[in-house]
């Protein structure tokens, strides 16, 4: 295998010293870059851009040439294990993803098939394995997969929900249809996220976009059990290194003593949580990653600079700290924003590694 | 004045014995009680029908002629005050409340007017008198406000929003703009709550919808700090009786404390903050108002029943307890399962007060 030459970011998980803070951005290859709209283009839609490997090659390595990022993140969507489960995966703009077909019975889960992520993914593990050849060792790759819990909500739903009524009235009303769902799914994510070490992954992060919406009992019985089976079922090791996992639940910032608790490498943090408040809870057990509010991007360069200062002194001295966004960038940001918040993460973090 | 032949409520909120524990419900008087569409078609519209005095009155009683309820909420909007500053409250159908103009500049909240509630919300103080006679004592009657932070980011935003973009840039982009419109908005707060409580509104609670949407840092800044201002500002004492503040951010749970701090004799919880660690938390500092997740509704009644007895059993013995949803109530659920939900408080609710 080629060199790492840039290890910041798997140091950083492993809690090991470092000379800077590593900083990565979800979504870093997304619409607010020209380069990438004009790739989408090419492509034709979204889903076509997923599928289809140099051009998701290119987008993905776009982020990097423009700025000193620590990580790659493979450019896919959350939502291709609910595709490949037949549901029929589509985008409407400004909508937000929708499925064809939805799961709101026991012989709707009875009826999903038993996926193989090597075949029936495939695209996937071939961005996978090109995006790990094109980076050559410069920076490590991060693999995802939506969490079992934010699947379902959208196979249910499915699309986005404002009350997300239809999943709760599964959960609440059947819950043991929801577990079945559930339990599918996290054996999917399981082969899924393998395969994509397999591939090529030197990370993986799951995406648990939707837990913040429950009841803390809810959101152990309903996501994170199934996210600690993803811990627990996953390949650790690769390349005789370590494979970290990070696991992200937005608006999780009531549980984080419990995400910790799950084995996984890090926690994702959003905004809303102090990082600092946030370090004291989960002591040595995980890194963390976080945790600039990306509308914080939409303000002036100084006060992007000035807020990842305020992040860096409230995380401290020492390592396991990854910066990141507290959430994807969005569309509309100038690009010169996220490079001024990416420039003071390099500049400024030193002196917590000192 | 007419004596309160119920005042479990406001002896919950003092956090004083009890027979049982006191429930209403945050938007009883709602699109799910058909009695209220039949009223609210008399009236035209949500805002015809807030405006019309013997109508809101009428909507604010039908749910306690259902249901064993232990308050009255005043029937209204929490973006009067914003319409009343000239922004122009409309409603489109199934989008949410919308500001014909919207406030994104110095200029533009120098331009506010100065309100008097009494003059220029007079209808909802018209509503508010005429409720309080019609309850004859029955039960008190609870007034409210959006929270300063919430009413700016509908009138910066123009409406709802995803991301609440405009509201965070002039925020972080130019804070003392913001600070100034949210203390022109608490000042308007400040009198239109003690309006009400002239008027004859027994309990006040302040809506903080937003809150949930910033960081520590930020929540602090631009949402509690004009809370506080608020409560410190209101009339605590109304026919020789202690008047009680009730502060709700949603998705505040990471802050109880620091709500707890501001003086407000309750603190409003969402269904994701566990009633137990709640009370752990804020000790006897306040009471708790909350928990049950408003879609808990669509679920079998025996499933609604088993989560009520879950919330007492974690909140435990002693008073200090409202029961609510943890946000309000749906148009679609089915009056009976409101039912069945009230029921099982006063059902449940007594051995946790031997």
């Amino acid at each position: 295998m080629t060199e790492l030459k840039n290890d910041r970011f798997l140091r950083a998980l492993a809690r090991q010293p470092v000379d800077r803070t590593p900083v990565w951005m979800m979504r870093q290859a997304g619409r607010y870059l020209p380069e990438y709209r004009a790739t989408r283009e090419k492509a034709g839609d979204f889903l076509s851009l997923c599928r289809n490997t140099p051009l998701a090659c290119e987008v993905t390595l776009q982020p990097l040439e423009r700025f000193p990022l620590d990580a790659a993140i493979l450019f896919s969507d959350i939502l291709t294990i609910p595709d490949a489960l037949g549901l029929g995966l589509y985008f409407e703009t400004g909508e937000g993803p929708k499925f064809k077909n939805t799961i709101r019975s026991a012989a709707d889960v009875d009826a999903l098939p038993n996926i193989k992520a090597d075949v029936d993914l495939d695209y996937v593990m071939n961005a996978v394995s090109t995006i790990r050849s094109a980076l050559n060792g410069s920076v490590p790759l991060i693999g995802f997969s939506g969490s079992p819990w934010t699947l379902a909500t959208y196979m249910v739903e499915g699309g986005s929900s404002k009350d997300f009524r239809e999943a709760k009235k599964l959960a609440y009303g059947q819950p043991d249809v929801m577990h079945r769902l559930l339990d599918h799914l996290a054996d999917a994510v399981i082969d899924y996220l393998n395969s994509q070490i397999k591939a090529g992954a030197q990370v993986v992060q799951i995406f648990d976009t939707w837990g913040g919406i429950l009841s803390g009992w809810a959101y152990e019985a309903f996501s994170l059990q199934y996210m600690r089976k993803i811990v627990n079922g996953l390949i650790r090791e690769a390349d005789g290194r370590h494979v970290p996992v990070i696991l992200f639940t937005k608006n999780g910032g009531q549980w984080l003593e419990s995400m910790a608790d799950t084995g996984a490498d890090a926690v994702g943090l959003d905004w809303t949580t102090d990082i600092g408040d946030a370090r004291a809870r989960v002591g040595d057990r995980v890194a963390l990653q976080g945790n600039l509010d990306p509308t914080m991007l939409y303000a002036p360069k100084e006060r992007i600079r000035e807020e990842v200062g305020d992040i860096l002194r409230r995380y401290g001295s020492g390592p396991g700290h990854i910066f990141n966004l507290g959430h994807g960038i969005t569309p509309e940001v100038d690009p010169e924003h996220a490079k001024a918040f990416i420039e003071a993460v390099v500049e400024l973090s030193p002196e917590y590694h000192r």
